[in-house]
């Protein structure tokens, strides 16, 4: 069985192994006042053409989001997503456990635009009965989205904009930064996303790391006691350095952009195969997820040698479904992918 | 200016008001321990033909739904409520405060169905990833509901049974449980709802006290340290028997249902008047709450005298409006208003 | 039996019941907004010398505490109080179910002072785990105690001092305040009150109302969306109105002096006959609560004909009772007792 | 500088990681689904001697202690700890956090005894007013403590006994259980901690591996939805067989217990030597924790060539330390701090 259901099948960049093992016996302070989260604190912020940045290093996504949210919101607040975002989905209430709504915006293709934040806040503040409802406090978008889809930097510096008029921290998940980052169509660095957001994290666990995720807090309001509250929330690694050693490996020299390069490529490659044979796609995706609409007897048929994830129904005896492409995936794993779906 | 924009705009019924007066220098112990509190349980329990059935007494609807809510769930679990109900929209995320997502259900009317709840039932448990999303824990349903609408007993029968088949709590909150219970069409007995709900509350702010809300649990599982939840939430009044005294009041010879009938008989003449006039209306409400749709200039003009509140644009130059009576609408003043129609 | 056994077995202050008849019939709009409630503030802000402060009325005691430290605090902050305070001991958790831990100091005589606080907040911050540990966000006292007893200016004075310095918002649980600005040893006005704290409140419910406390917030940082609160956390009654006649009714002429003195008038007769008798006390009190201590057949023999409650076992065969007056104790009971004493 | 002031200062035992790249590149499905896990549940199973305990595996100790607590209590419950529990104090109000109060007992050596919950147990339920306090929900412990004391086989069967009697589940913390299941003293086993306990977790990060608990669920009332709980608590690991490598690793041929036993040794050589230079000890710990009472000139001494951590100010001049040892320590280190220590 050759595995594309998701971007975390495999352990970590072979680099980082061999950074763990290099430095396994080094001594070190813990919960991440180490040098290496100091090295990997500076790349980043490098990276992000953001002296002024703050990074802190978490183990995972779910947790990241929780942390973060719960930081900036009062509890009357509610976080702005689209309905399809990871937090209004996927974290099993996490949100809602740190006490607070998640105000979904409708969204075809897993993105929001800035004109639908305006219009939930204007619809907000010009209800006689506001304070009977859950007050915006921070918009989170997700870049790639889950739906593999990307912001272009218009659309980033539209939401930047409104999210500042309005006072509302523009926060973005990027689990999936790098694929993001790389993707043909992109418009967007590093610094831009750094310049237009109040914070954001920079994913580890899918693009190249054991795990870990990298949040990066450019508002200077929000960073206060930022620690405390990574610690509450369970994210603060005893052995901290572990973190810091995967983000330095990943950003000293460029690696996360490398192996963000391999992953993306080769969707490009499943998603062109898929493409020729006529199959249409749910959503435009250039990044490493990609959802071709299969009918049943093909997802049966490539089913038997690939796992990839059921996404939802399409058309009578039509499914979506699911490809994703990682740092870790192989070439001639792709090949004989491709060969397969010409077969078909 | 007549006021129509909600039902809460007096005090109390008169006979309540002299019952505080008459009780006012008793001395007895407090948070709901006093033989005020003792007889309007016995009361509510013979009203509901249920002998076994917990009653508590607390302040408000927002807090008695708080309350029951998190005192029924765990913190991975989730309320299923029609969108529009007052926990998804209207409690400034109460519910999410308390840790917990109210999963909402589409609706047109304020109501939901057995079906509806079936199906998300069981789509979360065919979700393969469904360890990631919020369980359905209970059920939550107004009667009537915030659009004036309600149920049927089949469709309480239906509902109540699938809940019972999935395991979920069924929550029915009755802040204007008289105004349903007297409605021409309700087919509803208290007994019915007894028999029908895990737990629900008979609302009393709305009708005719000048606060409060009879909590009544019927199943035993959910009946374990309430009253700890009751205090934790803040609603264990100091001088409960303020709520005994009320509920007492309200349920020893039927005044609760007398004062609802008044209340829906006016409401009824107000629904005709516009109706005789060509105003459609947005509900189909037999209640206490009408929602006829009106034109700009009607609004402008009825709005010169009467105070009714303004609910949602309709077509171009139209608007959604609500009037409200209550136990306490004075019927002169819906002869006027009637009158006024009449003239437009 | 006559009952001293709390402040809150009566209903309310005869003046109030006579309000609450004569506006019955007001139509109002709902949630505080009305002119009562406007009246109700400009009164208490006049009597606090605050033109700027904010007033808020909520229902009762444990839902104020909840509501003003939930809207303080950030989620990795605790309140500092004294180990007997009431949200540390009697609030069923309602202070950790929204997300904090009560910092307890320890006291013998329900009191904290000046520098307890500035310890505390140095050890947290010279810790160099801080992180680890809960950071003091705010500073809860009640005055007077929950053991009757009352902080002097000079006291108030330094607490402010360190809480400014330390940037500890100073929050005054009033829930007796009358009681307390009232007795003989008392130099504190309720401007002095409002100088020194950030918020308090005035409490109604046992002074007089049939329920309500009032909150008055002076740090203008901590005004902001605080409605939102209230209604999250259930304290906004839909007929506001009825908290705005009562503390109007409390402040337009006094009477919530009036009926403070009262009280402590007939509490330190009381006192004067047990110390006359050879009791000692618990706590030296000089408000509306006593503690007595007593040898067990006093209890007994008292108990035939008077409740009061029973606080704590003291040396062999003897026990802290306390024994409670309020606005409506009767001065005949009182004589009664005390004759009671006399002839032990 | 020679490290001796934690327990985490190193990566983890060479075996995993020589095992973590001998997987890497196997495709696994995530969050603790994959055959590592699956084989490490067996093992733990086995070593508890308990076919049927749920077992899950989450990243770090706060974490787990909050996803334990959180899944057990009802909102209005707490847990019992020792006041100086790692709950208590150094989790940054993690417990707060979900709500839940942390009930602290006195401890002079970080233990509670079975005597003491009872005690608290029938004071709570004892008051009058006990639905105005905290109930006791679940008790939490620690083996080895905080302070490298350890529980007898006798005192846990109390302690289990009491909590049984009482329906109180009981929870150990085995952050560093390794350390104490090896150390001379101890009687317990494993399969005794299992049989005795209702929860409790076995500790990798500080006992060899990179990071890891593994939670071992005994009570079937407790294992119900465990994992939405982990979930929600962000400590579902995308890569879940990370962790199920480390614990199979571990626990297949009882590394867990060699590298504990290590790691006891010397500490116990450390502690001979301060012994026999005739310093005396804060607690005593036949653990890897070892807490000398040291002059001020003693340590500054040791702090050039030695890191330690400063635990508590002793009498005049003198001070409370704490030495770790881990599996990691290495024999030299420890034979030169002898060395230096008795050249003092």
């Amino acid at each position: 069985m050759i595995r594309f259901e998701n971007d975390y099948t495999e352990g970590a960049h072979k680099r980082i192994l061999e950074r763990l093992w290099e430095t396994n016996e080094e001594q070190t302070p813990g919960y991440g006042t180490d040098e290496h989260c100091e090295k990997a604190r500076a790349y980043i912020r490098k990276a992000c053409d953001a002296e002024n940045a703050d990074v802190h290093f978490l183990v995972g996504g779910t947790q990241t989001n929780t942390t973060v949210i719960a930081s900036v919101l009062r509890p009357h607040q509610g976080v702005v997503a689209a309905i399809s975002g990871h937090i209004a989905v996927h974290e099993t209430g996490a949100i809602e456990a740190v006490g607070h709504k998640v105000l979904t915006l409708p969204s075809e293709d897993g993105k929001i635009q800035a004109e639908q934040v305006k219009e939930l806040y204007d619809a907000h503040w010009n209800d006689v009965t506001h304070e009977h409802m859950v007050q915006p406090g921070m918009v989170y978008i997700s870049h790639p989205t889950e739906n593999g889809t990307t912001y272009t930097r218009a659309e980033l510096e539209a939401l930047s904009k409104v999210c500042r008029e309005c006072g509302l921290p523009l926060f973005l998940d990027g689990a999936r930064l790098g694929y993001g980052l790389v993707s043909e169509e992109n418009d967007l660095t590093l610094a831009d996303v750094a310049r237009l957001c109040d914070a954001f994290y920079i994913g580890g666990t899918k693009v190249g790391a054991l795990f870990g995720e990298a949040v990066v807090i450019m508002n200077d309001a929000l960073k206060k006691d930022f620690r405390y509250m990574i610690k509450q929330k369970g994210g603060m690694l005893a052995k901290g350095r572990l973190l810091g050693i995967q983000f330095e490996t990943l950003f000293e020299d460029g690696l996360y952009f490398d192996i963000s390069r391999h992953a993306v490529d080769l969707a490009m490659m499943i998603r062109a195969a898929f493409a020729e044979k006529g199959f249409s796609f749910r959503y435009d995706s250039t990044t490493n997820q990609q959802f071709p609409i299969l009918p049943d007897e093909v997802c049966k048929e490539l089913g038997k040698k690939y796992s990839f994830s059921f996404w939802e129904k399409a058309a009578e005896g039509h499914n979506v479904v699911r490809f994703c492409t990682s740092w870790a995936t192989k070439k001639e794993n792709v090949e004989t992918l491709i060969e397969d779906i010409r077969a078909l």
